[in-house]
């Protein structure tokens, strides 16, 4: 679509808003999921024949498609009644516009190809080698799984960008990893190394912050405003939402809240301190302390679970010294921040069904009055895969800020 | 700069823009002092004539006075050296524009009579008496010492408004007091008897969210964005700047660092927890460690400063122990925020030249090392009037929103 532009501020500043309704629309139905014409209306505050040329120029672009509720509904799960007698048109967000989403852990790293509209279209997971850290062995791995997603994708699926989740502090204008202490990792050009690898531009986020974003879109948070989301796996990341914003700190280092002080008593920590709140509530500790091995991941953790459920009381009481530290580190920061919402991601989502009771009970004996009752405490409801989602909206980005771009972006092959 | 359009939003549109500017100027000879007002063009971009036009309505306002720069020597200090040939004028705040700012702390109450351009015209200082807290009888002792300054300033000075800062969390649309755990106050109507004693508005603000705007404004963290202020005395406040908007929270209960938990084997607090930071590092703390007695405030404090100079061991061991804490709590502070600066006030100020090298050496070994590069920490410049200061920049926030409605403030008789 030819869009004549003259001098004028008039013509530019018609252009401009033509723009933003475009990312308006591609953004409402990537986030909602599909919806009809009318319902875009409504929400957008548009009028019909706006929202209608619109959804033709995406359309034009490849980014939605139109259908109607019951090619909708056929295409999704087998829906049974009465169908519509006049169809309504949905404009569905097409999932053969991927992005490449990587979660890199500590244990095991997680590439997955994401579709528009936020479905995880095929994933791969892989234990790093011997714990190896080493940032050239990460990124070739990395990309291995990368290719090997994109190959299985085939020709109809065009890539839209790369972002990676990292646990750790990230440069913003480059994406340098700063550091990453439970990778060993300081100033290491991963985001450089992996672009270069790729031959496309890569995008890295924390971890935490990619997963309080996510819950915050398609999560436990939508439409809150004061969020603190928890990722426990080995560390724990923390990604606040301050009055809908991201608490980035001076530099971008903020929400480091494993390395919460918390027991004076505690043992070392690689940060250089001692009783950080990581090392009583990570998922290593929980494993050791119900005499499992070490790095044995979210199925030792289940394992865990399983045998406090059948009557174990050596992994009952390892639950129960969880939920009393992760009790005492939640307190502080609901004193500290007054959240309306904290999301526990990770091992803590997976252990909350075992004892959220006893960590809501102590915050209710132990934090201030008027914070903890304004606080919900909830498992993410992505689970585990929080981060990941969240690289795959910051991969997305781009394409949402301009759905114009989207000419520029070559089907894989 | 006239703009012609048509009816009433343009006409409205360009009275809203003279307000603005009115606001601005005044602004900024309150926060920034006299000026002259070729310096006024320069800071607030408006042409000379309409720095004139305004300056006129303030003068009629009577919220400033032009003065030549001479006079404006000779009413402050003895200036020596040459006097312009072509004198020039300045644009000065007229402190007889005044408010009642009120400072109430766990063992004593202070108000002060704050003039235009922020200096403390007279101020009294009283203990409570024998600990009280009793919400009427503070209400009582308050209006008392506000209404001998009122009588003391005299007919010229007309007072623009009155405001409290609270150790406690406040209720933002009443003033109401939520919670106040060292006044012992929970849900106190503190601000509306205060009110109806006075027969005047008042506002009230948490003591540390108002010490940190202090700071910001005229204090340690003018032009810092990310800055965290800690008010110690009996309890610790936190006021926390989040890329310059304070944290509020939820409900405005944000910033309860003195409940931050730092020592598993901590004693028990009134807050219902245990080793919570504020018993660790707060004024009686010290007092007792040393030997003194608790509740013998700022005079105490030095008493223990001095003795530590002098040699006595009791004292040095006290405030080392003091200065141990306070780097485990900021330590955290920092990890989680990552802030550019932060300001430590009231006892913490005051002893900050005892005990800072030891705690910069604490938090160099034993914070994550990319925010520890970041931050400065800085004892309050505003010493321990930073709430109090703080209070009255709350006070004259009306007359700055609405420099014209001066016009309805009578002189006190």
């Amino acid at each position: 679509m030819a869009v004549t532009v003259t001098l004028s501020g008039a013509v530019s500043g018609t252009e401009e808003l033509r723009r933003n309704n475009l990312r308006a629309l591609l953004r409402a139905v990537h986030t909602g999921g599909p919806m009809t014409r009318a319902q875009l209306t409504r929400l957008l505050g548009l009028n019909r024949s706006t929202i209608g040329g619109l959804t033709t120029t995406l359309i034009d672009l490849g980014l939605v498609a139109e259908q109607t509720a019951a090619q909708s509904a056929a295409a999704g799960a087998a829906v049974g009644g009465t169908r519509s007698a006049r169809p309504s048109h949905l404009v569905v967000p097409r999932p053969e516009n991927a992005v490449i989403a990587i979660d890199l852990g500590v244990d095991r790293v997680q590439v997955a190809l994401v579709g528009l509209g936020g479905i995880v279209l095929d994933r791969r997971v892989r234990e790093h080698e011997r714990g190896e850290h080493d940032v050239h062995r990460v990124v070739e791995r990395v990309a291995t799984m990368a290719g090997e997603l994109i190959a299985a994708a085939g020709h109809g699926c065009r890539i839209l960008g790369v972002a990676a989740s990292v646990p750790g502090a990230i440069r913003s204008e480059d994406g340098m990893v700063q550091f990453a202490p439970n990778l060993g990792w300081h100033g290491e050009p991963f985001t450089q190394l992996l672009s270069e690898r790729l031959g496309r531009p890569v995008r890295t986020g924390n971890d935490a912050n990619l997963g309080v974003m996510a819950e915050h879109l398609r999560g436990a948070a939508v439409g809150r405003r004061h969020v603190i989301y928890l990722g426990v796996s080995v560390g724990i990341g923390g990604g606040f939402l301050v009055d809908g914003h991201l608490l980035s700190g001076a530099s971008g280092y903020a929400g480091e809240v494993g390395h919460l002080h918390v027991d004076a008593a505690g043992p070392e920590c690689s940060c250089g301190d001692q009783g950080c709140w990581e090392l009583k509530v990570g998922e290593n500790r929980l494993l050791t302390l119900a005499g499992r091995a070490a790095g044995s991941g979210p199925d030792g953790v289940d394992e865990v679970i399983a045998a406090a459920i059948a009557g174990e009381a050596v992994a009952q009481d390892a639950l129960t010294e969880i939920a009393s530290w992760t009790g005492v580190g939640l307190r502080s920061l609901i004193n500290l921040f007054n959240p309306e919402m904290i999301v526990v991601g990770g091992t803590l989502a997976q252990v909350w069904p075992s004892i959220g009771d006893q960590v809501e009970e102590i915050l209710s004996r132990r934090a201030l009055l008027p914070p903890r009752a304004d606080v919900a405490v909830l498992p993410a409801r992505l689970g585990r895969d929080s981060s990941l989602i969240g690289a795959a909206e910051l991969a997305f980005e781009a394409i949402l800020e301009d759905p114009q771009s989207a000419v520029h972006c070559i089907a894989a092959s």
